[in-house]
């Protein structure tokens, strides 16, 4: 078990990791390259530090250690936190009750739990051919059989594969997708490719794992309703405050049918024992106090701004061949690269010879397809993004 | 799998749970217990709030968040609060590396993650008769077998027994041991019975969980050296700032071999991706402007009064057939009841009479032992204890 978790994070890891002597994770390869000063990374799934709010973060504690000594306690879940989720979740198109949401330590143990309810050992899942790796990780501990559907940047998830494996007689203990903003894809499902699945879900009985860290961040359309929205009984979805309010707070939630917040409780309990009081009444303070709606908005207005420079020094620096969607939502661009190009290759030499970084292909495959990068542009400045996206244009040109 | 997890779970919380309605775990029935205005419980492990630095807290998350916007983005591991720790260390009587310190979540996260490593699908463990039911829980997830050793208040472990095991060729893939304030026992090994179990750990080639939220709690003696101390290689450390700092910043750590560090910090990326740099960065700060030592005299200071306080309630009110011993170390009491007592049915007597409430032996014992209470005494006020201790008189002389 452990040896699969450790050739999954090798794989992802190698890239980024092989000019440093130490013994790092893929996030914190990642992590360590974001870091460093000489090389300018746009690797990592980073939230811009400078949109952090910061002073309602620091009234937010003054008010809850005023409050009472049990922020800084072991206590039961936050029951108004859960209840003002529930009027985030209504931006999604779900009408829930605060007894259908689990507060969890981020969406990562949102996911994390999740599968450990759904998964037995020698459970299949199906996944899409690029997925999150983290996911990829975790799973690996029930060793499942993987069920790889085709995806791609421009339609997201094969829904008509996902049918024939499930009309074939195959019953995966979950499906897991990306509906909005697809990580690495980039890619935001139609509201008909939502709809089908959910049906799908609904009509096999197999669950989906709805990852939707970057819901609130959509920049041309009006956001698709979320896949729960289509079906809350089949539907786990998860949400986080990560990259809406700050990562450090590890506030994240599932929405799931009432009967399963007992159980993903007890498995939330061995891992961790309890929620961090602190954090979720900081994150509950901040939505009382500040206008949440306007701070998601000033998120999209920025962000869209460096979605639009990114779009544009790639279209001013790519070679012909190389092919990308605008992303509609989200905080990544994908690249298609021309078949002959290995991705782990030319971030070698994106280090080495421009002090460029990005995720490659095979970071997000358990195939080893080699010919693709993921391009970050939350983190950066503007000017970071078009400097980046030039010098990795200059080493595709060399 | 799950069901398992589920059977343990129920066994802790049906006694605390049955008169209420509402679904909740082990944990959330004691803290809902503990949280009741009507009922004075002395059932959780909770520390005293009004110890929490919380002044220090605010001037820490002050100058955290004015040093760098990094507070609230996903980080590496703090590389100065590991060197701190590992200060700490020295008063367990480790001398170690910071490459040997892995920082988590919490102990509960700690001991899961430790775990998780060293088990796989069908191990057997070695788990004392008596022992901590959130262990239990996380570790039942891995259907272990579970080689039971005989334990008591006044000796702890019989390490006999565990030294007959492993001559027999039995090869636990872990042994969870307690070694200072045992949960539930209260009691803390003599340094002989430590040396025992690291040589046993060390010949047999078989690593002990060493779990140690209590060490800094000591109040007669000078603290016994970590079991640890005596092995790192084989011994694997859990400690925690919940109970020296507060709960709900979710700061805790492991002491292992080098070469465990990376595969640590791969299971723990699948869980929950990240550590909450902001309180990495708070219990850093709060270590360097407060007297740590100070503050950890202070608690002793508090707590042995306590401790005090609950032992003259109990010589005044317990009847003649009900023995304890005072704790060197920690935060519980564990009272032997005579053999035709059922502490569960005790419980829901003085829940219902008397509006107090303890944790029974049927929380900590997978073969239904009954006949035993665990009171804690560092969570309530020196009245309550005494007022508590005398309700559960009133019902056993009933």
């Amino acid at each position: 078990m452990k040896q699969m978790v450790q050739q999954t994070a090798t794989r992802i890891s190698e890239s980024l990791n092989q000019s440093r002597g130490v013994e790092l994770t893929p996030l914190q390869s990642a992590l360590a390259v974001a870091a460093d000063a000489d090389v300018l990374s746009l690797a990592m799934g980073l939230p811009d530090p400078s949109l952090f709010p910061v002073s309602a973060i620091q009234e937010a504690v003054a008010r809850v250690l005023s409050f009472s000594r049990s922020a800084l306690q072991y206590t039961l879940p936050c029951e108004t936190l859960k209840k003002k989720i529930c009027s985030l979740m209504l931006d999604r198109g779900v009408d829930c009750s605060p007894d259908c949401i689990f507060l969890t330590s981020g969406a990562q143990q949102a996911i994390s739990l999740v599968s450990t309810l759904l998964l037995s050992i020698g459970s299949s899942i199906v996944e899409e051919e690029l997925s999150y790796p983290n996911f990829q990780c975790l799973v690996d501990s029930f060793r499942p059989q993987i069920l790889r559907v085709p995806t791609n940047s421009t339609c997201g998830i094969d829904v008509d594969v996902v049918e024939k494996l499930l009309v074939k007689g195959v019953r995966p203990a979950l499906i897991y997708v990306m509906a909005t903003a697809h990580n690495p894809l980039g890619v935001t499902l139609s509201r008909d490719k939502r709809r089908r699945l959910a049906l799908l879900a609904r009509e096999f009985e197999v669950p989906i794992v709805e990852d939707d860290p970057y819901g609130a961040l959509f920049y041309d359309i009006e956001p698709i309703p979320s896949l729960c929205s289509f079906d809350q009984q089949w539907i786990y979805y998860v949400g986080s405050f990560s990259k809406i309010l700050c990562p450090s707070l590890r506030v994240g939630w599932v929405v799931a049918p009432e009967e399963c917040i007992k159980p993903l409780s007890i498995i939330k309990e061995g891992c961790d024992l309890n929620i961090s009081t602190f954090s979720q009444w900081i994150v509950n303070d901040f939505l009382d106090s500040e206008n949440i709606v306007g701070h998601t908005e000033l998120l999209r207005k920025v962000y869209r701004g460096k979605r639009d420079a990114m779009n544009a020094a790639l279209e001013k620096h790519m070679p012909q061949n190389v092919h990308w969607e605008i992303p509609a939502c989200g905080i990544f661009f994908w690249l298609d690269l021309p078949e002959h190009v290995n991705a782990s290759a030319l971030l070698s030499r994106c280090v080495s010879e421009e002090k460029v970084a990005f995720l490659p292909a095979e970071a997000f495959s358990r195939n080893k397809r080699s010919n693709g990068m993921r391009l970050n542009f939350s983190h950066r400045s503007i000017d970071q993004i078009t400097e980046g996206v030039a010098r990795i244009g200059r080493v595709l040109h060399r």
